[in-house]
């Protein structure tokens, strides 16, 4: 059956390309990524989003999930590929028999794919630069029904494994937009949306402050946070109380804390 | 002057003692752990600890808050190494000629040290595996005003390069306590104290829910949360709304929408 193959070989063509979505550079060329693990791969399911490539070991141990997707997969067309454990930890990087990974096609990732009256939570990330709190970000818009993430400037990767991982699963249900700024102001102020910015300056306290819906929570870079017209752009600029010496929470904290208290009052 | 001293060569003694502190066995066996840069030797200097030993670049621009460390260093008998850029990157693993360290004595984790008046917050995190989320978490402690972290059963080091750097300096100034489960309850319940663990068993909203200072706030493992027994130890259980298709947010991010929730409400 031309869509069930056994690789072997560590040259084989397949492996390397297989590897070689662990760089940007080539999931960029070829609109691929790679989501590892059984849990990631099921969510990705019951969202709806099957791999086009699904990647095992040829000696593993059932899992009726694991079928499950298997039979998904070649119904729909993809491709199931079986190899020994070597090969597979050569591609995941891991040391685990009973690995699993996927190859999924990148999304459309354009500001015109979102609808902005599906949420009336969004969260906005500028320069954000660690793909864990990336993926962190998407976990915590998927909790707050949040309608997605919108990448501002030069990103992390979202389609990175570290991003894909820590968004457990939420790259698959989260929509994803990347933009530069100048795309991006004029995208929001051709509809209805607060644009309201994590901020120290001339700011609101972020418990009293006024969110209406559709609400786009943007925070900035982990060292820089964000640029002084970012913010002076904004609707509303909101605080959270600092009580210790640090002037600043991590990136995917302050969207989080922000993300909850806005779902509260908008729910409310 | 012997508290000043140049290194060279990559097999010197104190080179060597240097990068495995990289490592968690070597910390335990030295009592020591490692802060790099200068933002973060800043933050110590400020918060009244001091390096026993300060690393950096034989050839470096100047730099005040460098040259005031420095002089702190020695006047308190402790020594500066310097060292050239390729040795200096090998303690650091950073190709940073600005690169400085310092080696600090880790602190007392007991919970004796630990005076619960002093907050009316703290976090307490069980079995806690990624050095990010640890940092992560000290980092918010700092920002809501926490006494501090307390470890529970295998976490990861707080003394690890990664969870210090994600800590922005509140390794510093946030105790930090490392317990067994069956030494942590009794030693909670030997005065007052709140146990609220981040549950989804039979929970109340987080929003609405009694929070009485001081007040112990609990997260568990990232992938199994907290065990059953734990959370029926607690005095409350509360659950933050999860409107999306994953049941949990990163432990970090739970650990911080509680805090600050808490923050409010002990507050208001």
């Amino acid at each position: 059956m031309a869509n069930r193959r056994t690789i072997t070989g560590f040259s084989n063509p397949t492996v390397k390309f297989l590897r070689s979505l662990r760089e940007k550079k080539f999931r960029k060329q070829s609109g691929k990524f790679l989501a590892e693990g059984l849990r990631l791969l099921t969510d990705a399911r019951a969202a709806g989003r099957l791999p086009e490539v699904l990647v095992m070991a040829t000696a593993r141990d059932s899992h009726p999930l694991l079928d499950a997707l298997e039979a998904d997969v070649l119904a729909a067309g993809g491709e199931v590929l079986e190899m020994g454990p070597d090969l597979l930890a050569k591609i995941t990087g891991k040391d685990n028999p009973q690995a699993v990974a996927g190859v999924f096609a990148e999304f459309d990732t354009s500001l015109a794919a979102l609808d902005r009256s599906a949420a009336r939570i969004w969260l906005v990330a500028q320069a954000l630069r660690d793909p864990g709190n990336l993926g962190t970000m998407l976990r915590t818009g998927d909790a707050v029904g949040a309608g997605g993430l919108i990448l501002i400037d030069d990103c992390a990767d979202p389609f990175s494994v570290e991003a894909v991982r820590a968004s457990m699963g939420a790259v698959f249900t989260q929509g994803i937009a990347l933009a530069r700024w100048d795309e991006f102001l004029p995208w929001l102020r051709g509809g209805p949306g607060q644009l309201v910015a994590a901020s120290l300056r001339d700011a609101v306290d972020y418990r009293t402050a006024p969110y209406a819906a559709p609400c786009f929570l943007m925070v900035g870079n982990e060292s820089r946070g964000l640029p002084a017209e970012y913010e002076l752009a904004c609707d509303l600029r909101v605080t959270m109380p600092m009580k210790g010496r640090a002037d600043s929470l991590n990136a995917a904290v302050a969207a989080a804390v922000l993300a909850y208290e806005a779902l509260a009052r908008l729910d409310g």
